[in-house]
Order: C-alpha cells, then sequence, then structure tokens
C-alpha cells in the first residue's frame, strides 16, 4: 500500500470492507490526468456522469429526478439532506438499528433539528408498522429517514414497505443507501423514495472523495430558503449545476474521473443486476466457506444483504481479533472490525473489484491463520 | 483530459488557474493504489501527512500545534472551522476584498453566526488600522477571520499586521489561507494565528479531495461543545484522530496517498522558500511577457501575490474572453475567468507543477492567440 510509484497496483492487499474498496486498475488509472475544474470538457464529464447516475437509479431528468454530486464522504450528504431539506419547523423519524441510523440521530441534534428515532434491535429490521403507528401519532413528523443496509452488520431494511408507510402518511422519505446504490435494485417510484444519497466508492467501484444525491426534483426544488449550511446545501449545489455545469466550489477532479470509468465498466459487467449477482455469489461463498471453518454468522440469512457480512469471533481464549487480523493482512487480505456493543464480531465484506477466486484465496488466508492461531482446534477445510 | 488509460498523463493540457492544478506524474501514481481506510499502514501514512503539514508551518506537537485533515473541499475546511469554533455567543468579523471573504460572510449568515464584514476594494488590501479601529469599539467580535491571497484577484493581504491587532485585542483569529500555504511564508506566532485553513491541491501540489486545518491546540480544545454540525466538526476529527488515529467517516484515501507523495516532493524541492521562489519567478516572467504582449495587470505590483494574476481584456471589440479562453484551451493551455463585476479581467495562476518554459511557452500561445483574434492589432513578441 506504500505509494511507491513502481510498485504495480495489483500487488495492493485485496479490501474486503465496506469501503474504500478494491477497484479496478483502470478506475484508477483514469486518476492520472489533471482536469481543469472550471474547464467545458470536465464540465462534460461531470453532466455525462450525473445522467449514468441516474440512469443506474433507472431514472432520468425526464422521470423529474436530479443526480447532485457533492464533496466530501458519505455522511456529509446524509448531513447535507438534512441540512438542506428540513424546513424549520419539520421533523424527522429515524429508523435506527446500527451505527448508521445513529449517526443520523447526531446530525440532526448537532443541527437542532427536531426528530425522534424509531429503533430496532441491530439484528432486527426496521419495522413498517411500528413506522406506521409512530406516524399515525406523531403528526409533526415531515420527514422519515431510514438506511437500506446497515452495515454495521450487514442487515438489509425494507426500504420499499418503509416508504410505502411514509408516502400514506404524506411525509417525505430520506434513503441511506450508500452500501448499496449500484448493486442492490431499488424502486424508487414504489418506495416513494424523495432523497436518496449514496457513495461512489461502494457498489460502484469507483474511489472515495465525495458523495451524490439522488433526488425527486420538486422534492428539492421544495427546499428553497431552509439551508443552514453554505457547503452542505445540495439546492445550491443543484442551482449551480444549472446554471453553468459547475461545482460551486472545488471539485475531487479526480476521483469524478475514476467515477465516469467506474461506471462504464459498471455498465459492461451488466448493471446493477450483473453486479449485485457477483456480489450475491461472492457473499454465498464466503459464508459457505466460512461456515466450513466453524464460523457462525451474526444474522439470519433472511436478512442478510450480500455487501457485508458479520461473524461470531470463535470463543477461544487463544483467538483475538487484533492478531486474526495482523495475520491475513500479512497474507494480503483486509477485513474489518465489529461495530457493535452486544456481540464480539467481525466483518468481511463481499463488494468491490472481487471475485470468487478472491473469496477462496481469502477463505485459504482464513483456514491457514486459524491453523496457526489456534492449533489444537480441528478445523474442516473450506 | 478524457480518461483514457492509455492516454499518456504529460499530455494533459496545462492548468495555470487557482487550483486544481498540474501536479506531477508521481503525485497521480501515488493513486495507483486503494488502501484499507481501517488500515493500519494507512492509518501511518495520515499520521505521516499531518506532522509534515506542521512541518511545513515551521510548526510541530511540540510547539501546542495540531493538523487535522477533513473530507470536502476548502470551503468545508473554512465553515468547519466556523462551526466549530464560534461559541454561541460569539461574533466574527470577516476582513473582506474579494470572493473568498464574502463567502466566509455567507458561511456565517447561513450558519445564523453573528458576525459583521469589514471591507475593502478588490484591489485594496484589508486594512489593519480599521480593523484595529472596529475591535476597538466592538467589543462583541470574538473572533477575526482574513483571506491571506485574495484569489479573486491574486491581491495578498497583511495577515501578519492583521493578526497583531487582533492578538492585541485579545480576539482568535483564523486564516484562509489555501492558495499560499506551502510556498508563501507565514509566520503563525508571529501573526497569532489560532486558526489556519488550506488544502492540498493549491502550492502543495496534491489533488483535491479535502482540505486541512493548523490550529493552535489550546484554542482547538477550547472549542469542546460549540459543534454546529457532525461532518464539519474540527474537533471531533481531531479527538478521533487522538483516539485511533483514524478518521470518523471515509477519507479520500488515494487523495492522502497522492498528498505524501506531494510532501515528498514539496521537501525534495527544498521546502517553502524553494517553492515560492520557483512561482515568483514563474509570475514575474508571466507579467513580463504579458505587458510586452500589451496586456495590463489589474494589481498594483506591490500588493501582488505570485499565485495569481489578474490581467485586463484587451479594450477591443474583437476580443472575447470566450474565444481567447478556447484557443488557449486547443493549443493546450487552460487559464481562468475573472471573478469581480467592477473590471474585464481574466486570472492567470503561476502554480502547481509548472516552470518558467511552460509560462513562456503559455505566452507563445497569447502571442499566437491574440494574432489569430486580433490580426490587426500590432503586437509585442513576448
Amino acid at each position: 500500500m506504500k505509494p511507491e510509484p513502481s510498485l504495480p497496483a495489483s500487488r495492493d492487499k485485496l479490501l474486503f470492507t465496506p469501503g474504500p474498496l478494491t477497484t479496478s486498475l483502470s478506475v484508477k488509472q483514469a486518476m492520472l490526468h489533471d482536469a481543469g475544474s472550471w474547464h467545458y470538457e470536465f464540465n462534460a464529464v461531470v453532466r455525462q456522469v450525473r445522467k449514468q447516475l441516474l440512469a443506474v437509479a433507472g431514472l432520468s431528468r425526464e422521470t423529474g429526478h436530479e443526480a447532485i454530486l457533492l464533496q466530501g464522504s458519505g455522511t456529509f450528504g446524509i448531513e447535507a439532506i438534512f441540512a438542506t431539506c428540513i424546513p424549520p419547523e419539520g421533523k424527522v423519524v429515524v429508523l435506527a438499528n446500527g451505527a448508521y441510523g445513529e449517526r443520523m440521530v447526531q446530525i440532526l441534534h448537532l443541527a437542532r433539528i427536531n426528530h425522534v428515532a424509531l429503533r430496532a434491535p441491530e439484528d432486527v429490521p426496521n419495522d413498517p408498522v411500528a413506522l406506521d403507528r409512530l406516524l399515525a401519532g406523531d403528526p409533526a413528523v415531515t420527514h422519515v429517514a431510514a438506511v437500506h443496509c446497515e452495515t454495521t452488520t450487514g442487515i438489509l431494511n425494507p426500504i420499499n414497505a418503509l416508504g410505502q408507510v411514509a408516502r400514506r402518511h404524506g411525509r417525505s422519505f430520506i434513503v441511506d443507501a450508500m452500501s448499496t446504490f449500484g448493486a442492490v435494485p431499488i424502486d424508487f417510484e414504489s418506495a416513494g423514495i424523495d432523497f436518496l444519497v449514496s457513495s461512489p466508492n461502494k457498489c460502484l467501484e469507483g474511489v472515495p472523495g465525495f458523495s451524490f444525491v439522488i433526488a425527486r426534483r420538486e422534492a428539492l426544488v421544495a427546499c428553497e430558503g431552509y439551508a443552514r449550511s453554505l457547503s452542505l446545501d445540495v439546492l445550491g449545489q443543484w442551482k449551480n449545476f444549472e446554471k453553468n455545469g459547475q461545482f460551486r466550489f472545488t471539485p475531487p477532479t479526480h476521483a469524478i474521473l475514476a467515477l465516469s470509468q467506474a461506471l462504464r465498466e459498471l455498465d459492461q459487467e451488466g448493471g446493477v443486476a450483473a453486479r449485485g449477482e457477483r456480489y450475491r455469489r461472492n457473499q454465498a461463498t464466503l459464508v459457505q466457506g466460512m461456515e466450513a471453518l466453524g464460523f457462525a454468522t451474526y444474522l439470519e440469512a433472511e436478512v442478510q444483504s450480500y455487501i457485508i457480512t458479520s461473524f461470531y469471533c470463535p470463543d477461544d481464549r487463544g483467538f483475538t481479533f487484533e492478531e486474526f487480523y495482523r495475520r491475513l493482512s500479512e497474507a494480503g487480505f483486509i477485513i474489518y472490525p465489529g461495530k457493535i456493543s452486544q456481540a464480539d464480531l467481525f466483518r468481511i465484506g463481499s463488494i468491490g473489484r472481487l471475485f470468487e477466486p478472491d473469496i477462496k484465496a481469502l477463505l485459504g488466508a482464513v483456514s491457514e491463520t486459524m491453523k496457526e492461531i489456534l492449533p489444537d482446534t480441528v478445523e474442516l477445510d473450506a
């Protein structure tokens, strides 16, 4: 990983994480160019990327939607939606069953925006019936916010059903689809999504440096005058794109060139369905292999996404995550720590430029590592 | 500029702009790696970059200073300082003589932070005497904010004198050194700077994707409890670096690897003094050549920075900036439009991986272009 220009990028350790991910060499090579952020050639790339993002969502400007790029990480994009779209008297219900739902709560707290959290246990999807009850009893709520895949655990939340409840009650619906957009189908119309936030460095297999919002234009335009922030003003950002095709402030030009190439490669792969299928196979192979090695998954299969999977740490005193992690890293595989307090977990992602042979190589390394750490334990081969 | 992986990066058009800039191929090649944002190897790069940024400032943790990286463009960094450091009862005086001072005013307005603007004409540096008068008459002011080089015009503001006035009155001093840090010497001690914000994609010759803050640790720690934003909380960001060496939210890993390489190259060049000297020569050659071609600078030489220079558009009906810009672009040179309403200007930057031969090549192209646009006008050769 040391930035030695002579080292071939293919020697990088493989990232089994929720992102930043392993990307293709061609995506990274797209960054070998310095683009003028004011220049018409770069503006054309931005325009094309925005159009393609809508196409990935199955939308277009003609369906009344807009794609808006915003500098900063995905969290900046989430905060930007709240900072832009919630009126002074607005109130948000956050559906939380993990760290990313809780992060929304924290953003709203710091921004002094009225809100309420509707929590579920970390291994249970958010409940549309509970949302229905809450909305029926709290007419002050203007917006419902949900996380599609909580990468805290890897659980998939039922955004379609949640969005339908929100719509039935006439409330706006905001979705954090950070780790699903591009690989898990999302039906904007059926789910009644007003604002969706995602990231180029998850299932789109680009690099980090910005987030993007897919917005219903009518819902976005209705936010005029609510902005609490200049940097995080999504409406202001969109208006500038409309005015002259440019960012208001310096864009991460290289990361945008990378996304442009990444979107080409998504298309070449066969779009959302094909990418989702590759990730699904990756994850199935992973779980099968890990179970054969004696590991158990935290979530029930029916609520588990194919994005990232939480496994219990072995209940053996000889096992520490730090040691396991370090040895796998030395073998060229980077996994991810757990993120919940109720159980001793680690996580393995199945997204990015990873294929079944990579998953099998990881499983081989896990097998070897376990033999080294716990030589007395009999393990099955993957 | 099209992201064709086969196209050598050296064929990119040269960027004579205030950034993103032309960078070295080796800086861009440092991005050919996917780093795990949670991984200890990447954390070590972040730690080293933070240390080197302090060293560029002539500071260290031992002098009581901290360097904090923050996702987003430079404007995000500026807003972050206001969102983090101004107490609820605080009031900021903004020294404004261009668009970046006015942007600070806009940020404070949207964030509902009490403020006052102390304006000077766009061709006149901010006045320490006027600041002294204002502070003497307004004890409510807690913070003074100034822009070192207003790239709106290229004017250099006297941050040393302004900071000394602020300190004499016991007010905090915030500096936007976006386009100067790394090439124009800044004496933190003498200027009494509490918070300075800059960018990796200006004089440090890295790529865009984040900003950074150099803070007096004591001043930063004193901001506990003021944060108005989660994403833009500089103190929260620093505390997380202290806790585990990590970003709170996904960092732009590739852009950080690029800065790591760029800082190595700054060091190899001879540091701030040598880089400043190269830019100074670039700018002197540029102005001399442009004047020989009949162009006049907007600013007086004594207030002109060596970062970017504003030139008057020729007062000839046959000249349009759009045509001039397009022809120079076709010749491989990207210049920058003007940004003020009072005069018809364009701008040419002298920073980035540009050397005197590049300036001379640009001057040759300007000469050719002028002959094409205004064939009847007699021009001197550069």
